[in-house]
């Protein structure tokens, strides 16, 4: 017999969406109400924990390179609340499921005889630019889109070759610590310098910042900008569809 | 001056994510309260029409192949109901930008000087395998994830072998009908038959159905279990990761 069986408990791992606390889903929200504990990233807007009046609120931070609440721990700290019949609801940025560690917590609560239900998010990579009217996956300008990190576990790279090939609207996650690395070794794979692309801080939050540019520029003018992490890059056609005569602020940081 | 400026109009592009309709926003929601007119997609769940008690619902159904709205007509109607002062929801399933033509309307409202926002919402392709718990970046088995379709307008075709070789997760939406041929490209572009992969009909409903297979016996799989159009396809490593002894029916619907 499971665990969670004997006790009740169970863990919800929760997509909060980009950022913008209106993007939560109506499923994250009765699970925050029936929640007794949130356990709740860094990164995660907190206004998302007024739909969790009654809750405990157990900050576990994650901002890469500061100090960070070890995976180790949330992990058993879920199972543990779990196993004394608490409803957990673990909020994340985005989609739990996408760059969000939600897998592991999902194989540790697996593992561990816990029941889990994910709730998704908005990922970043769709809401984000869409906020800035890019439609990422636009007919003609693209094939589809693909979503990878900047950065890797063993400090291994995507295949930057493979992916200028697809023709697909490339979104980079976490890569603006790399950003001049990233659009250098894109340039060296064949895509065109003019290509358009963006990077994002804050996106659909009303501190949002981005600067456009092109693939051969776009570092400069994220530091010309002073874009910080974490931010999101998206390279292809798309970009040039985005809506930035309507905000003049984001026309003046443009490069 | 725009249109809009003039009248009030504006139209709302609104995703209402994968299917179950918890899944929408708490945006969407809002909008859908405010909306003098609901434009909604034939794939679209009508419970979302809950949340718009007072609007006139138009139904424009864009199911392939079968009698369907034109595109125009519905671009058209939007300016028109938006000229004369209307809030317009245009409801769609999933991510109004991802493959949802949602890129070409706001470029028809935008040509037509009507005020335009983007309700972002839970595509498919993350919220349906997440579903099954399958969790499409997992660290270690995949690099990130792709989203392509699996035919275009113009009748040709992804770069496979590209794709083969990026090490993302592939997600193909509407790929059903050329499943066969799909799974075989993949396998002549290097994609090992091995792999696992899984088609999913109706996914985060409670009529969903799936054939969890391999890359090899995919198309198969799906034609004994009967799916049918529209159906998601995901190949890749983390559908090893499905979650599918809680669900006997399902494992009976296996291949």
């Amino acid at each position: 017999m499971k665990r969670n069986e004997r006790t009740g408990g169970k863990v919800y791992l929760v997509g909060a969406g980009p950022g913008d606390p209106e993007l939560l889903t109506l499923k994250a929200v009765k699970v925050l109400a029936r929640a007794d504990v949130v356990m709740i990233d860094d990164l995660v807007d907190r206004r998302v924990l007024e739909h969790a009046p009654n809750a405990r609120v157990v900050e576990v931070g994650k901002r890469g390179g500061c100090k960070s609440t070890p995976q180790e721990f949330i992990e058993r700290l879920m199972v543990r609340l779990a196993s004394r019949g608490k409803i957990v609801a673990r909020v994340k940025g985005g989609d739990p499921f996408v760059f969000g560690r939600g897998g592991e917590e999902a194989l540790a609560l697996a593992r561990a005889g816990v029941e889990c239900e994910v709730i998704p998010g908005i990922t970043a990579g769709i809401g984000v630019p869409a906020a800035l009217g890019i439609p990422v996956t636009h007919r003609g300008l693209a094939r589809g889109v693909t979503f990878v990190t900047g950065h890797t576990r063993d400090g291994s790279e995507p295949d930057w070759a493979a992916l200028a090939r697809t023709d697909t609207t490339l979104v980079i996650y976490m890569g603006m610590q790399r950003i001049a690395h990233i659009t250098a070794a894109l340039q060296a794979a064949g895509m065109v310098a003019t290509l358009p692309a963006v990077a994002i801080q804050n996106g659909t939050m009303d501190n949002e910042q981005h600067a456009i540019a092109t693939l051969g520029t776009l570092a400069v003018a994220a530091q010309k900008a002073k874009l910080r992490s974490p931010a999101l890059i998206v390279i292809g056609e798309v970009v040039a569809l985005a809506k930035v005569e309507a905000d003049d602020r984001a026309l003046k940081r443009t490069a």
